[in-house]
């Protein structure tokens, strides 16, 4: 089995969130309004999806560390560290986002989204249907 | 902004399930049970997950294709063709796949897992906890 393998970008994140410290916790339905940008080649991909409909747009978060497995709850030092994978951290071996969305608009090869919690530039890798 | 970055495989799957036609659509709760087993050197990260958690756990389906764009909804040609990325379908340009799981054992580096719907020697990219 390889023990690699290749993460194509597909788009990025245009989003007035620059500052990751300020950055609502993944999954924390914060209502952050963002655009994501598909790469023109990748704009096909898109036809279908409407206005209303629910996502989950995975991102590459590339601003996190790879490390370490584990970690304070909340970065709160006081408590003890638990394992990365128990976690919602941003910081671990494949630093992947998991963003639940909704879509606000489709323009071409852009999607204005709601609950897009992640900082202006971030890669994006995958969007998927939710299924109820 | 790179155009790729490296996933790392951090364990795999270890399932009944061996065909792929057979593999239930993500997300359909299936019940399917199966190991996931950790590289040791990422154990660590498991620490204070526990018998009844729920996880996501994201793999990389390495029997799926990267293309194409457009898809016929589950595979009937007689319907339109529509856009990847509002669907599950597993083949598309970063095949990540997302898996809704709960824990019904904790051995070491060994977690059983109940909704685990990959085949057999599948590669674990990463686990989340899921956020209420």
């Amino acid at each position: 089995m390889p023990e690699e393998y290749q993460l194509k970008v597909i788009g990025w994140i245009e989003s007035d969130l620059t500052q990751v410290e300020k950055a609502p916790p993944q999954g924390a339905g914060s209502g952050q309004e963002a655009w994501l940008i598909l790469e023109p080649q990748y704009a096909e991909g898109l036809d279908g999806i409407q206005v209303g409909d629910h996502l989950l747009v995975l991102t590459w978060l590339h601003l996190a560390e790879r490390w370490p497995l584990k970690l304070p709850p909340h970065g709160n030092h006081q408590m003890p560290a638990r394992g990365v994978f128990g976690t919602r951290s941003p910081h671990r071996p494949n630093p992947i986002g998991v963003h639940l969305v909704e879509v606000l608009a489709v323009e071409g090869n852009r999607l204005r989204l709601c609950g897009m919690e992640a900082v202006d530039g971030t890669p994006v890798v995958d969007i998927k249907c939710v299924l109820h």
